[in-house]
């Protein structure tokens, strides 16, 4: 039976258990001043290309996302995103919590966000001042959450335009590596213009460990206390920051981020000539959105594989999620259950 | 020159002024222990026809919202109102903040909810607990932003629906004059099945003064402890309460009602046939939305007259509010002047 | 019989009811674009020499304190107040609400801090960040919870600690009519190295208004929006900014203060050499905190005089507050009950 | 050098990691949905003998005590806690912004609370309301941040008290494992009427794990979304679970700190005769509160020796703690060295 319900029901990769396990030895400063915090800084100024990048280490993704937010917004304000953003629906209103502010959902094809929308919302939304919260964050989900990912040229006039509007550009990462492996590109294109970054890493081969990365660097001040306010600053340190290391270090999270696209790719060539299989979003890093008759679906169910109905997407709808761990045979039997 | 800009441009109607005259004098216990506040807590009991009712005067119409609405969910649940409601666009996010919870905002014609659009989302929702805050109150607005108003069938669906859901319902009743003098039926019938209901004054001749009426003994509880921390517990009562016991007595707020969309009637009579002028929504309360020719729009700012450009309902869209204070005299010079 | 329950059981005096029916005439723009919220800034320049002063009308003192912190501070930081303060103790957690951040009570005689105190405690505290909230703000309440002033060379002490600590500074005037007539100084005195002053008018009589005076420019910007979150933006601001217009022309705040302290003093007089008479603290503003005999204290309840009883300054602590209202009367008739 | 700055400077006990080896195993349903989650559950009923406990595993001990408190009180009531607890100091704010509530910090000698301070406190506060938040959590810290442990007849009297009151009881246990060693009583005892503890793992050997764990099942309901909000749900929870399993498992949470308390009885031993040396608090867990003569603390700091400096208790105050880790050598050199 193959598990395709989420990247997070994996297990953790062999390189990731090994640096804890490295990392298992006497005594260090605790609250990130140890030297494993120390290194990650180095690497992922290096891996973004951002000479004074900062990466928080944190246990959480939603977290990760509310504390990146808290840091750009006054309560006042506003974050712009995707109608189907994982901010918007997915964090049980963590992110309104951790800013105070509010989430506007707007309207976009496969999850994206277009400067077009924002562009009208930002005058209208000013001109009402001070009775709507102030736009200041634009929020892009990368890869989003409909397994779409947005081109480097998307990404420039959306960037481009958060700039010239005085806003800041958050890109929530939690599926980083998919996108990056997707595009072909260096991490660092994938992040020109953007402030903060939620770096994913437990989707990817971790056992819990994102980071809030800090590329804007007037953003860093007082991180430090948004980061234990919120409950997401690790006493032992070491152990979140030696997972993100083995990740980043070499190249592992992009490689695990192609073979999970690669498994997402098998699985859309064998589901896409079927009969009454239809694709709801173009396949471009690690997640299928399709159509699958009631018959199959119930087939699938019974022979014991896990995936989700969708019902956002329409009650015949249903995610599929391949991750690092995916194995031929994953595909291969659930396409033979098909 | 004609004043359509809103409802709170207008000053205070004279009953109420006197009303205030009338309370200034002697020492009185302070925080609504006084016998104004108390004798109001008989007046909303008869005219709403709820025995237990119990009103608590506050200043302003977003923070009563702010305090129903914070009474009827915990921060991990949400409220369900139309996409353009005054608490989901007007209120700087005070509705998030006063709650700590998520708004979200439904489609629906003429800025109405529909039982349809909520059945749907609150399916969805559950099936995604604890990933998406759960929806716990149905917030309608009566009138409407849009100048409408909701059947007394409608209501009835709406609050039927609600109450086999588990759900509570706020009634944002700013302009609730508006709407009853429209339906012509009791303030009974119009609340019927709300739990709590924001009854506003400013908007309809009071100076400052809008309450917090709960329907529903059972969140009578710790209301005071709401009331207080939302910095909405006025020290002189008497003065909050006196104004809304003179709109309430004799049924002088619901005259003031008539009168408005009388005046609202009267200028759709006078614009709806000239060439150019489009009506964007049902009249049945105290506002229009037009379009407007841009060179008529531009002539009658030239005049003198206010109201606003409405750009959410289109470039060429306007809104016209009138009050109980509108003269037929403004009515004509404003339409002489099209 | 005689209140002195609180200065908030006064009515309204004779000149903000006057200048409330004055108000009442036409439309005007909403929301503090009005003409007398215009002058209102003119006349809060003059008063406390500050030339690019601004003046927030708001409706409550609570949320006058808690909209200047939250404009003063962000959540991870703390505000630091005398143990008795009105933020600390009677707002029921209005403060930590508005600004997400922590207030911390600290010791000092009289319900007055020293730099002494604050001194120790902001030295470890920047010593343990990020774990500890970082102080921000120095809030004092001038006159004090407990009927004392801060002298001008107390308050220079202070303002001039915070300045060359980093700190900002807020002013409690939710009695500052008293603490001025107190000292006999000019208002620009006693606000000299306030970056935000809550100037009180209800204890004072008004009817209801309270303003968020903003002394230090610098934190004007964005104020509009955290006036409008806090639901304290009125939408006929007109009849706020009258009540305060007409307390500050021609010095009528003053007189009234002057009056209330006249009266305290007189209660005092009498009830100084009365055996089993103790006072608590100086008076030295409208408020007198002192030891009564039971049997004294059951004679004049049973008389129907109004004051409370204060546990928190021991079982046998009442308090006694005069107001611009106190007259002869009733100062003389309650020492004869005694 | 021996470290004795924190017991979170430890590494991760040997059985911890194999347990996160020995769970690295296949695909499992995400966010406690899974084996090792719900196998937890039955060992935290048995350990504390509450048939119907259950435990939510966390990442952090702060965010720990903000879940627990969150659950129980409503924004505008308050918590009760020694002044010198971890909530009140050394968590930034966290409890106050994930409760919305109020912390009141009350005297105590050794960092103990007392039913004497605590029952004054209620009688005023209530008396006052709304105006005060009103008291509805007692939060002890076992044990405590002064190294000291409630006995149990401390802990009946004060749990008897918050029944007899409707208090809830948090427990803040990020040091429970030293205090039931220090007790010799069984963990059933020591949370007897405590409804909501906050389980330490980290401070323990554990890498990163604390556990909310709900003594009193009406608090159950809802947690889930609690836990979901503030970024404390592991979406491979797993991994947490299996960390608390290893230490509950064979009590070794009891042998860890029973090692730690020893070696620290062993550090008092070798300190308290020497000229100079005083010991502030008890030691009964394992954290040793001493004045030192400057000159024996800045030779230890010398010879690479890791303790803090500990000015809330003193200029010449320091902190001494051990942990599952602290060797017998550590001990030896360090007090050598002294």
């Amino acid at each position: 039976m193959a598990d395709f319900a989420s990247d997070n029901t994996a297990p953790v990769h062999p390189k990731v258990l090994q640096a804890l396990i490295d990392a298992n030895s006497g005594n260090v400063p605790a609250y990130g001043n140890d030297p494993l915090t120390e290194k990650l800084q180095e690497t992922v100024r290096m891996v973004f290309g951002v000479s004074e990048a900062r990466a928080f280490p944190v246990f959480n993704g939603s977290a990760c996302n509310g504390l990146a937010l808290a840091r750009m917004i006054r309560p006042y304000e506003s974050i712009l995103c995707h109608r189907q953003a994982h901010i918007n629906n997915d964090e049980c209103g963590l992110p309104e919590f951790f800013t105070g502010g509010k989430i506007v959902g707007l309207e976009g094809n496969h999850a994206k966000l277009t400067v077009a929308s924002i562009g009208d919302l930002i005058e209208t939304t000013l001109g009402h001042a001070p009775h709507t919260s102030r736009p200041k964050v634009i929020s892009l989900t990368q890869s989003t959450e409909l397994g779409t990912v947005y081109s480097l040229e998307e990404l420039k006039a959306l960037t481009g335009f958060a700039r010239t509007h005085g806003l800041y550009v958050h890109m929530d990462g939690a599926r980083l590596a998919n996108a990056v492996a997707s595009l072909g590109c260096t991490p660092a294109e994938v992040v020109a213009g953007v402030d903060i970054l939620s770096f994913g890493g437990t989707k990817n081969g971790a056992m819990l460990a994102e980071a809030a990365i800090i590329l804007n660097p007037s953003l860093i001040e007082d991180f430090a206390y948004v980061h234990k306010r919120g409950g997401q600053l690790p006493s032992k340190a070491r152990y979140v920051s030696a997972q993100l290391q083995a990740l980043l270090e070499n190249g592992l999270w992009l490689d695990l981020g192609r073979h999970a696209n690669r498994q997402a790719q098998a699985l859309r060539a064998g589901l896409i000539d079927r009969a009454g299989v239809g694709l709801l979003h173009p396949v471009e890093a690690n997640e299928l959105f399709v159509t699958l008759p009631k018959v199959m679906a119930d087939r699938l169910f019974a022979k014991g594989h896990r995936f989700y109905n969708w019902p956002a997407e329409g009650s015949d709808a249903y995610r599929l999620v391949t991750s690092f761990a995916t194995s031929d045979d994953d595909v291969n039997t659930f396409l033979a259950d098909c």
